[in-house]
């Protein structure tokens, strides 16, 4: 047979819009199983409220009411007090894919694609052909209401019904309602009951009301009542920089020269230390346009960049949680017998981006996980505040927590009630995918949140070893005396010894090793007794 | 402090291209480690070639050279010999994000998203700055050769340096070179020389030539001289469809009447069934245009289809490697001791996407994983015959082989030569992620793999369970006689009974209870005595 030849084959060529892309993959956005689409959709709205208050300076007041429409169909509304959003962007941000306030600046937020919105909106599309209803009003001019769907081929908005109000009586905030189905809402781990506790959790300045589809309401207080820091632009750090980011930066400038550029556009970087830089970039022309910078120039610059000694990048613009706050928030909702937090010093990865690690071990009370036959631990992953619910596989965090030798500590993460808490906080999270569920196992960001939880380990472990060490000695007297007192027996049988004699004997040799579980014994025995009247036989012969 | 207005922060409101995205977030496309990184380059370029010869019918001979230029700087060229590229799509094909054959075709392809090979080129021009050089010729008229980069900003393809030759001694096909820099070569289970004899593997018609950066040569020899089956379109079947979909293909329709354009554009629909249908959406009116077509009325034809019964898809659209080729591949490539291969039959996932499911578990030879202490058992990952490498965490395959009680089949997953071998194929994979490394945990495929596996593994059983339990017994029997020895001295000097009559007792004992034990014992004590002459005091004396 002849071969098919090439342009019979590319009369097929096409190319297609983002928005489409995502309509044929919208497992890769989190819409997979219907309980973490519904959990995705919630996610979704949730983060972006948490984020314009924040930005604001708002003190977020959440509301999620998920209803029941039918067993796979439901309608959730995300109702918040923030800042509102303005007519003129009311479809663009919640009807096209990779738009936003979020994706182009040096700022820590939640969001960062500007792709959760307009997916939410795509999804309920694709699954029940409505559009996303939304009502805002930012505090000034009329309050506004419409609907808003995407045209998937070109991935544009498509508003309709827009409506004015008199504002009198509106209160500023914003609420987004939609129509989903292909989902469920279940009260699991992975449920949006746990998703808004741990949100909580991690943003213990956030109120937030659940109304689940039976009508119950849950409110997670807020536990502290200051703003967090507010998020403000940086500037990149030069360490953090690739030849492209440069080369990117500088074709974007509108600065005179390449000297008064790098001072204009990155942190820490002085006239000093542009003349430092001058010393060894020695073909590079400092006084050109950065619009002519060449890649051969960018190079240079940025080999002159990494053998400069620079002052590390300014960590006040990363806002981590709080030690107190993650600790008060803890004992909030877990109620741990005993907890350990730890907020370490920020570091950077890829060479200049800034992050920070908190960590905290939690024993006991509500923390770890029931199972059947007891316990067992869990890692509680958060990135920027967020609760991270699924694709744990890949995450730089779960790769982290199990890489730890966990019995150094005295700690056995299968079988004890144990939370490990982590929060990742940086301008930028390098997530592995789309659905933003884990982060990409960099090196730096492995080694350091590693290091973080053993010490946190460290610090609940004189805690857990002590109530360990009793247990693990009185369990292992006893399986060894159910033992001797078998092998007394046999022993009896083959050697004509009297059984009780060797029994005596035998007793004696495992006490001596066993002090403190003999006593433990005795007592325990004793309180039994006391408890039982005289007539128990004591726990070890009621065994038998 | 007054909340900031949402206008100062619309302010902010931009949109941004797909290059743009992956750009920034590049470890999405699998461009995380550097040794991840020089694999993904490979593996889009080797796929490409793949697919290409394959819907053109040619057998691919294709050669894989890399050249380290300095410690993370390597050259990669890949040439195949398949039906090229004509001179219009040069640029459209290798630097436009989501633009290709395969994304809107409904054809088996290991490709099926237009993002890799562009993906290449932009992290080419991210590292290095540098275009990537294509050389092409499709048999007929000229061939060409240029370099193809990537606009960013708006996702457009800019060509460069396009020059003709004289077709005359030129070979049909395509070569594509690309210069990369914070990548690695390297020889792990994750790295070049891994993927390409897994693809050598799961593609036994396929000859590839790997030049390493060493310039050392390994041909990967096809090891099956025939074509396999051409990917041809096919139709959606009715029961995968979602009302959306319906719609969307409705609305796109050039024919007539509904009823029309249900029997020319899906499978398995004949003018009879159309009919059964017209008896259930009573609502429905199949006399109008479907470009009228409503949601309510899809979703009545939708739930007319769900309640019709229909032939199950046409499986011979679905290309599996096919149980000879596997089994041969296998034991070319592994040598294993054993293998037991699985070909299942066709299934489908939601409700109407089918899938083919081969697997194949092989023990011993080169099998398995060789660790410090011995050996464990590892997971051979492959969709539409692609290998897959990283991200198992995540994956469909690793769920449904971790979720097997592997004791059941006398298998150690944790201390065996083992390889458990998956091929899924299907017309849409869903990948969990854009770099395609994973797949998704659908309910349906997750338990298809599962029952695959399993009926593979008891293949081995018989094989594996008879060399376990000699291994075993002779494993207890010598533990057992080890303590024994111990326990008669120790007796012996507790009782003042002979300690050589104590030992005669209880090996007597013991031996009753392993007789096979014993007697492979007794004759690999005379083998030792034999080999060693009589000077030997046997195995286990020679233990203490």
């Amino acid at each position: 047979m002849e071969p098919l030849a090439a342009d019979e084959i590319f009369k097929e060529f096409r190319e297609h819009s983002i928005a489409e892309f995502f309509k044929k993959n919208r497992q890769m956005l989190g819409y997979s199983s219907p309980v973490r689409a519904l959990v995705t959709v919630v996610h979704e709205y949730v983060t972006n409220s948490e984020d314009a208050c924040e930005e604001a300076g708002i003190l977020p007041d959440l509301e999620v009411r998920i209803d029941r429409i039918s067993d796979n169909r439901y309608r959730v509304k995300v109702t918040d007090n923030g800042p509102g959003i303005p007519k003129a962007f009311l479809g663009k941000s919640l009807a096209v894919i990779l738009a936003g306030t979020k994706f182009h600046r040096y700022m820590q937020q939640r969001g960062q694609q500007g792709i959760g919105a307009a997916g939410c909106t795509l999804f309920s599309q694709l699954t029940t052909g409505k559009p996303v209803r939304v009502v805002s009003y930012t505090g000034k001019g009329k309050a506004y209401s419409c609907e808003v769907s995407i045209e998937a081929t070109n991935n544009k908005p498509i508003v309709k019904d827009i409506a004015e109000y008199d504002p009198a009586g509106a209160v500023r905030g914003t609420s987004v309602e939609g129509e989903f189905a292909e989902v469920k809402y279940e009260n699991s781990d992975h449920g949006v009951y746990e998703y808004l506790k741990r949100t909580a959790l991690s943003n213990p300045h956030t109120q937030i009301k659940l109304i689940d589809p039976d009508g119950k309401e849950t409110v997670f207080m807020r536990s502290v009542e200051s703003l967090p820091q507010r998020p403000r632009p940086t500037k990149p750090h030069p360490l953090g920089l690739s030849i492209n980011d440069l080369l990117d930066f500088a074709h974007a400038s509108s600065s005179r020269k390449i000297s008064s550029f790098l001072v204009d556009t990155f942190a820490r970087t002085s006239q000093g230390k542009v003349d430092e830089l001058k010393g060894i970039a020695k073909n590079v022309d400092f006084g050109k346009e950065p619009k002519t910078l060449t890649w051969g120039e960018a190079e240079e610059l940025i080999n002159a960049i990494k053998s400069t000694k620079w002052i590390a990048p300014d960590a006040s613009y990363i806002i981590a949680i709080g030690k107190e706050q993650v600790e008060k928030a803890m004992k909030n909702i877990l109620a741990p017998d005993f907890i350990h937090v730890v907020e370490r010093k920020p570091q950077v990865f890829r060479g200049g981006v800034p992050f920070i690690v908190e960590a905290a071990v939690a024993f006991g009370g509500g923390a770890g996980k029931k199972t059947d036959e007891g316990y067992e631990g869990n890692i509680l992953r958060f990135a920027n505040k967020v609760p991270l619910l699924f694709d744990s596989g890949n995450c730089a965090i779960t790769q982290a927590v199990k890489s730890i030798d966990w019995k150094r500590y005295d700690i056995d993460m299968e079988k004890q009630p144990v939370s490990v808490f982590v929060n990742v906080s940086s301008i930028y999270i390098p997530y592995s995918g789309v659905g933003k569920e884990s982060i990409s196992q960099e090196d730096e960001i492995v080694e350091e949140i590693k290091l973080a939880v053993m010490e946190a380990a460290r610090g609940v472990q004189r805690y857990v070893s002590g109530k360990m060490h009793a247990n693990i000695e009185s369990s292992k007297y006893n399986t060894i005396m159910r033992y001797a007192k078998q092998l007394a027996r046999d022993l009896g049988d083959l050697t004509g010894i009297d059984q009780k004699k060797l029994e005596a004997e035998l007793e004696k040799l495992v006490a001596k090793h066993y002090p403190e579980a003999k006593e433990a014994k005795r007592r325990e025995e004793e309180e039994t007794a006391e408890s039982k009247g005289d007539d128990s036989e004591g726990v070890d012969d009621a065994a038998e």
